[in-house]
């Protein structure tokens, strides 16, 4: 997915957010936002929005100093989810359709995303999310090719969200190999978030070496891309893996929220919809 | 009132509503993105928020050849709010305390406010704004001291507001100079909208001068600053103006819904809260 006009004002957002966890020093802060003003017209549009936001980040970083600005809110939002994991597990096993109501609980996780908002309420989404219907529903689709699947990558997404995917991995019961980002980037998981989510307990943890916050190819590592290319079922969360990776011809199928109008615009669902949604081609 | 940090991304999101209102052209676009966001660095913190969208706005002007990108929505919204008048007006003549009906409606009309965002419900914020508890509440003064004012100074704001001020200055029922934007920017009223909404049957009409969306002294003619330095009594509508005169030690009464977290933040209320403020020194 190329970026959109509308990611400009909120790279700038996001900017003054990243900012203002990493330092309190308003000049530094301004220097910051200056500076990503002048980013603008040197970046491509035909990039996916995660790849344009890389070099923003970074420029907090070598301003501030402050190489993960994100970290207390990350371990924060692992210990609230953490605290919601048992009671979650059982809801699953007693429900009708587990390996459902675990994707519903793996896409209520994907709340977590302060690259966003930084406000939400995760029991009020998980309870919402419960009940929402899918904007796009390719569950049958989803439930053949995971009995058939011998192959399954999970792309992680945000530090919290990574709990509610464990749940996902342990109903699906599968060997899944877990990749995260290779550095910190907004309030993604690293293989550091990852463990202290336990996945290194249901699944194979690697990096996809991608220091953007979603999958961007061009950026991964070869251990990766081997993995992705062999891989026959990709399971995505979220939408910086989506922003990706949506016009890629795989069997992936996106686990998502639509937390922003350009990628709502994209999926052609509203804003605040989930989706679960195979990108095989139809015919 | 100087520029918060949280005005750049606001900034950016004006250049882009207000590009998108002038072309079509994307290329256009992304130039209007690029030079406001190579714009930060040089502009002043210390000057207030309208200031600094000026030369965004000449730069829509400049690169689309539009110079009231928001000529239709103006047009659009006065007709809107006229043909609330008369039912409005009848509210006003029936209610306990007419005064204090209409002041309510001239601040259910600063809804109309395209800078912050273009969605509302003019109807719906009516019917709240009249049962509303105001967040500061200065009625008292002011109603003793319109009772003894003989140069009342009425700063407009909005197109389509600008209907709802009539009423409120047929309410006041003195002589009183309503004050525009001398050229225009966002959707504010200029000569053109007072007119259109029939301000001149109520109120001598003037420009400012000023080619902000507030009143910035600096950028006012001497007719409005002769008038400002003479009134007894000044009202001043929206956030534009207050943003530009909070700090001025006249006898200013603002009236205002809280907008944006920064405003609301400087005048210690929260998001969408109504104001009827004195700005005279307490003691």
């Amino acid at each position: 997915m190329k970026t959109f006009l509308d990611c400009f004002p909120c790279i700038m957002e996001q900017a003054l957010k990243t900012a203002r966890l990493a330092t309190q020093d308003e000049a530094k802060i301004k220097e910051i936002l200056d500076r990503t003003g002048e980013m603008f017209r040197n970046m491509s549009m035909l990039l996916p929005p995660p790849q344009l936001s890389v070099k923003m980040y970074q420029t907090v970083s070598e301003i501030t100093g402050n190489i993960d600005p994100y970290k207390s809110l990350k371990l924060a939002h692992i210990e609230e989810a953490n605290k919601l994991f048992e009671s979650l597990k059982i809801l699953i096993q007693d429900s009708k359709e587990p390996l459902l109501t675990a994707i519903r609980l793996s896409i209520a996780g994907n709340v977590i995303d302060l690259g966003v908002k930084t406000d939400f309420s995760l029991e009020e989404d998980i309870q919402k999310i419960l009940k929402q219907d899918f904007a796009i529903f390719d569950y049958e689709d989803f439930k053949n090719d995971i009995l058939k699947a011998r192959r399954i990558l999970y792309l992680g997404d945000n530090s919290g969200e990574t709990v509610f995917d464990k749940l996902l991995i342990e109903t699906i019961d599968k060997p899944i190999t877990y990749a995260v980002r290779e550095t910190p980037i907004i309030n993604d998981a690293t293989l550091k978030e990852a463990r202290l989510s336990g996945l290194h307990e249901v699944a194979n943890l690697i990096s996809s070496g991608c220091p953007a916050p979603g999958t961007i190819l061009d950026l991964c590592n070869e251990e990766f891309l081997d993995l992705y290319n062999d891989a026959d079922l990709i399971i995505s969360k979220g939408q910086g893996n989506f922003e990706g990776l949506s016009d890629e011809n795989r069997n992936i199928y996106f686990l998502l929220k639509a937390k922003c109008k350009v990628i709502a615009s994209h999926l052609n669902v509203s804003l605040g919809d989930i989706v679960l949604k195979s990108n095989k081609k139809r015919g």
